[in-house]
């Protein structure tokens, strides 16, 4: 730290357009060790200096939804290690994530954790946190829970679909009740289940088995349905929800409704439904399964909704909901060249491109400022999930910086994907803005497209359970003895 | 400005918790001339340290909607100057203010603008705005608006009732056409004329003549109505505005409905509405007309779907409307001891005492984090009137700067009263919290209870009529060199 | 009235299907003079028998929106005498018409009343009432209203636009002040009169003056504006309000909306709504003034919303607000060959082809059932205006009966109208389903294609204020000894 | 049936105030046989006469919700047989009944409809058909399906809730797939299964065990949440369903909202929704057992919104949903007297009580008027269910009639119950107005107190899957040839 007088900043990036949710400005960034220690300008010089003028300065991306190194519900391994995973995200401008400690039916909940925090803390180089799934909730699981929350994995996800994986309606309140105790928030992938199965018997028995039938598979009242549920569970109980992968119109605005009638939900999107729509899936042979995901992709006219609700606010954040399975036998085609859409693994990757087509969209070509950018994909989810001292660039706050080149110009393809997955859904589209320099608790980790942080260099963020899980806005700790200074940090 | 190994910012504020829309730490601010230089942990000592150890340290607030000075639609000149008003203010933590300058049937805009911008630059302590209220849209005035806009007062205020000042319908879209070819905001007083006209007219041919019925005079009914047909008109238009003073909750329902719809729509609320109802009214004799503003208080009900609307972002800030007379015969009683509630002045003033009862609702009673005081008070007036380098603690913005004691407790009295009212409605109320130091473009103007600053030295801001304006949202300026240096700054 | 053993009926329709708001079913229908006497299977003979076995008989249609030998606003006489009008309507199976007593600035209002009585009493051939048009709401007439409420003109007609008609809020509550205490419905042409006129002005300045940009002159957005503030009235007063022809989707949803919520809403449109769209004014040269009329018909999805909400009860009736002029210089085009659509009258004929569209539609094409075109056509109208024994085949009620021939069918022209209009705005459109014979109160009116009546043997019809005036619901009057006879006359 | 010169009808009730849903008159009704063969004024003398002069005159009442002979879920039987209900029933002025053919898990469908035909035939004095209750929709089921519905029982009951009998939400889009094949309606007990559960689960680990803690097991949620998910369904079929026993105002809300987008849901309440609330459940001790269902009755809020629901026709029919257990160990106190409120029987007694509850507040208190009563009563459970000839008094409509007495006052009393239940929830309560004589198909069944009816002289309602089945609105069958005679009757 700068102490009066006599201290050097380890770092200073300097006159750089610096981005706030609250304002930005062309100002420097000073870092000591792993640490912000002021912004302002003509600021003293550092033991290293960055000259980003002309750049725009902002926080590492935060990326709170991607299954890494994770077995889905059909036993498949994903194509991703957590070193490949960090690696590709960090490229990207993202310096944290949050991934899933996946427990399913049988295991115990607890060494499920243990398991997923060893196999991040050996690979990952940058710091993540875990959502808990829990898709098994016994007594035995329901009485770790709080012990779990406790320690820091203040967060859960749970199913309302997916075989195997999916909790019935009581075991949601049960899980929603230990959460509420213990201030966790519960995360949701939130589609209604008979629907889905309904219409894919129906699809299949009728020989609509092609990757385009999926996105008919997932039919757009399955998703109101259960935010409509949902949301009432977490009246019910006061207890606030986190509703994952927002992809329709009509979806956006139950949430909206909802919000203006007090309920404490939250909600994101993701680039698929903000970039791609249904149409990509219609390819010849198995090629579209590459675009599969759950839900799919919809309309244009759903892209524009998301993009209002994130501009309103009834949206919070943008995760990538990265799911990373190879277009080969260990992944899309596990069942063979004949497979059916129901046999495909569902997942798109995204950690990486995620920023660069936010940035592209928002700033690039004008949908929004500064401002809207870093909120969404920093400081919203630093706050919505307590993520300590990360999600802005303030003094005190870790010294997590992603800047970027307004002007480098990126064109996406299969042959330059940094993630273990082999291809891109995005190949062949051009963004405007890269991340030519990204810093980790100030470690310059990328830069001149070559990374520099070692495996296992990411950290593992442990949150508390605070106020803002329990949706009722964030409070200064500092000002709250009551609380104490553990609070939120 | 600091300069490398060289410059001593000219005071620092050391350690306080400093608050931003966008997270708050303890940090130390570094002021240089009349800007901020620095925010960070350890900065080094300037010239002037305040040590705000144990305290709050916010951007001196933005007061959007005040009265100063000013002549009413019924003759009656209020009961502050620019320099007891701006006091005022300043005492109460507040930097800059946006008044109005009153156009009146038959005079001329432009020479209005200029008396008012003179009123201003005689006696005002701290910096200040204008919207100008256009009560006589004549083929003249329309031609002058486009250059008064573009000189920097890009704000327009109408208004939907009262005799003598308000617009017709094809007035009022007159007015916001020209508002849109030039890029300013449309402020309103949406009430409904003829409810309210018809209500008045029954209420005295019934004798019910007291303050308390013109809380009834004012039907709830009137204000969603002409809410619903101004975001009609601005709809019709694509035209921003700002609807002032919303007092119930069926009002924010309208604006949040409307938002939700892509309606360009702002709102503000004020402590009033907040704080009172309707039975601050209800006291003996003429009395309650120290409580008597337009739209009337309404009921504790009101009062949370308010504060849910600002939690929501659905009103974006909270001005305080000070509109100061005196309880004689210079202001509420200028009609005598026999006055009806029709033939008396309506307001109350506001300006010392909103923030602080912001900030002992907020902060000291927890209804809000300090991140959201600031974005009320400070960030958000500052973007929607497109302030320049105001509303936040960033490095290159105005040294403006709020230092709150929140252990502090005042007891609001008539007798403390530092307006030119006389009164006060919050007599007796005790808030936690006040704003102890108060800095205005790096001078300490308020320090120990004492004012510091000369009249006239508060300075005008001129404002672009920017993309905010045009309700799009915030954009960097200095990344589009299509817009120039000039549009925010 | 037949008597056991002795009495014969007049006329017997023998074996039609008979409709009903409350079921239909193939049955016989006897009259004794004026009056229906029975609804049965195999009535005795009658002195006079009608075959109608394979026809549809049903009550004669009201028609509760029509403008008849009545100047307009700008001060044209329009083409039908009451001779005329009534005969057109009659030979479209309408046996009761609802036209308007307009005063304008200046008249005395019982005085208007009183003339246009006269020459209805001179002319008509069917029963006939009137909504007073209040354009100058004095207190002389002011005063006048309650006795003519009382006498039976229990229905008020009021403008929120056209120069010198339009009332200004104020006044509009004045009128539905006194409406209230007598309960009397009071009907609004509900537009919004500033955005027209806004809209008119800059569409005539950019040389905008076809027939065509009628239609965008009437911003769909000036209908909800209206309606949003008519039903705050309403709601202000507890007085009901019928709103008049409802053009847009929007529109037909505010009404719904509000009427969930307890509003005492009703609201019709017309054919002009269901049958036309804005296109049909885009004709070469001044052709498309035929089709002009306000509000402008909109677009087919306007068309289809209109058709739900008649089927979900949003609104009760259909009207043809017959306003006819003929298409020369004593109509549309009295300003001359160069008129621009300011300058040309609004208004289309419609009262013979109202009924034969509907029934095309609902009967023929399948668009609803008989029960339904019988309520919308009579049923509803008869209760909404409390119009004494009119609107079902009930024994006791009027026999004003209508006999279809399902089979007929008839292509509108030119040539072949009745009424004074001289054209038709669905010339060369084919329906299937006419009404053959047409019954007056027992009277054989129109048969063979030709009219039998004379020129005044219709009646007036005069109305109490009653409870469906009230919106509270019919009751039956028979049943409450506390309101007496007189309820419903 | 009268034929000219000749014939004399069996009956005439005379100079009643004859009810419909379209008007209601002062009239004679004939029938010849089981048949209305005219409504008239001074129709010739009949073999019998009844003097109805200062009665009113209606359709025989049609409860489309009653369990009867019936084994609940839980293997218990109720307190009625089919003779018992079906006296009550017409001394309550209720001439038809639908009831259920209840399948449980492992029964056969279409044995399950033949022994509970059995069971009707032999004991029911009222006309009667099934609402075919599937639990278990097996392959064999679904297949067994669709004759049942061909034969006549074209209604299908599921249960969203309760153990051993409701269906998944799979498992109900197979059997509404069914029933939009042949055109039948599906009926629901929509109320969310797993908040009742895991809100029971709690309450009762509480010690919460009391009968009134019933009333908080079902949260007005678990409605609402259901609703929403049942319209989806219906959606995305395109298929009609009908709300059972909705409860809240919420809920009712949800109707008019969805309704209002075209979704094709029918609705009704129970008077115990009108005239109950939770309070009468807290009770000393097991009493409050009495007035136990499911959903529980609620607010006297909700009251208010359930009536308004059902004069905008969002509700559509008032059901007794009577399910009688008496008192005591044979049922509700099964379990013997320290039952919690889980083992007890749900349901409430009301076929009789039905129609004098909702006469007393209609047209007694005037809540509504005649029309309004013999629609919700008569006219639309016949239309909804397609009940043929029944709901209306017309011509060639089986002649049900109750004839009320409207000065007839009666107070319900545990000592005069007619039915199995042993008491009843209204014991107390004094109603105005009671059908003193009821007639059904021509025979007086009802009179002076006494039962005239033999066991088994109901005849069973045979029902096609017609248009009101497919939600479209009803069409005369007699007007397309396309479908044929059958269509409806």
């Amino acid at each position: 730290m700068i102490t009066p007088g006599s201290d050097t900043p380890d770092l200073v990036i300097r006159n750089g357009l610096v981005g706030s949710a609250a304002g930005s400005v062309v100002a420097d960034v000073a870092i000591a060790g792993e640490t912000i220690v002021a912004v302002g300008r003509g600021l003293p010089p550092g033991r290293a200096e960055i000259d980003a003028t002309g750049k725009i300065v902002v926080p590492g991306g935060i990326d709170s939804h991607t299954h890494i190194e994770q077995v889905s519900a059909g036993g498949l391994m994903n194509a991703d290690t957590w070193e490949s995973a960090t690696r590709a995200a960090a490229f990207g401008g993202t310096t944290s994530v949050i991934a899933f400690a996946a427990q399913h039916v049988g295991l115990d909940l607890a060494e499920v954790v243990a398991d997923y925090e060893a196999l991040a803390a050996r690979g990952a180089v940058i710091d993540h946190a875990f959502h808990m799934i829990v898709a098994d909730p016994t007594e035995a699981a329901l009485a770790q829970l709080p012990a779990l929350i406790e320690k820091g994995h203040s967060s859960i996800k749970a199913f309302m679909t997916y075989d195997r994986i999916r909790l019935s309606d009581e075991q949601l309140l049960d899980v929603m009740a230990v959460a509420k105790d213990k201030g966790a928030m519960v995360c949701v992938h939130a589609e209604n289940h008979g629907i889905i199965s309904w219409t894919v018997k129906r699809l299949l028995a009728a020989g609509h088995t092609a990757p385009k039938h999926h996105a008919l598979s997932h039919p757009r009242l399955s998703e109101t349905e259960a935010f409509e549920r949902l949301i009432r569970f977490s009246l019910l109980l006061d207890q606030p929800v986190m509703i994952f992968h927002v992809s329709t119109a009509e979806g956006a605005a139950v949430i909206r409704r909802w919000r203006g009638e007090g309920a404490k939900v939250f909600a994101e999107t993701c680039p698929q439904y903000l970039f791609l729509t249904a149409a990509d899936l219609d390819r010849p042979g198995l090629e579209g399964a590459k675009w599969m995901c759950s839900p799919p992709p919809r309309a244009e006219a759903d892209q524009e909704a998301l993009w209002r609700a994130l501009a309103l606010g009834d949206l919070q954040t943008v995760s990538s909901d990265h799911a990373p399975y190879r277009f080969d036998e260990t992944g899309k085609l596990a069942h063979g060249p004949q497979s059916t859409f129901k046999q495909m693994a569902n997942g798109l990757p995204g950690l990486e491109a995620r920023l660069p087509l936010l940035f592209d969209a928002m700033i690039s070509h004008g949908r929004a400022d500064l401002d809207a950018f870093v909120a969404l994909t920093a400081t919203n989810p630093a706050r919505i999930y307590n993520l300590p001292n990360k999600g802005a660039l303030l003094p005190g706050y870790d010294a997590d910086v992603a800047i970027w080149d307004p002007a480098a110009q990126v064109t996406f393809s299969d042959e330059t994907v940094r993630d273990g997955t082999g291809y891109t859904p995005y190949a062949g589209r051009t963004v405007r803005g890269w991340p030519t320099t990204v810093i980790r608790r100030g470690a310059v980790i990328v830069e001149g497209g070559r990374m520099r942080a070692e495996a296992g260099s990411g950290r593992l963020m442990l949150r508390a359970g605070g106020p803002a899980a329990r949706g009722t806005g964030r409070r200064e700790p500092e000002l709250d003895p009551a609380r104490g200074g553990a609070a939120l940090i």
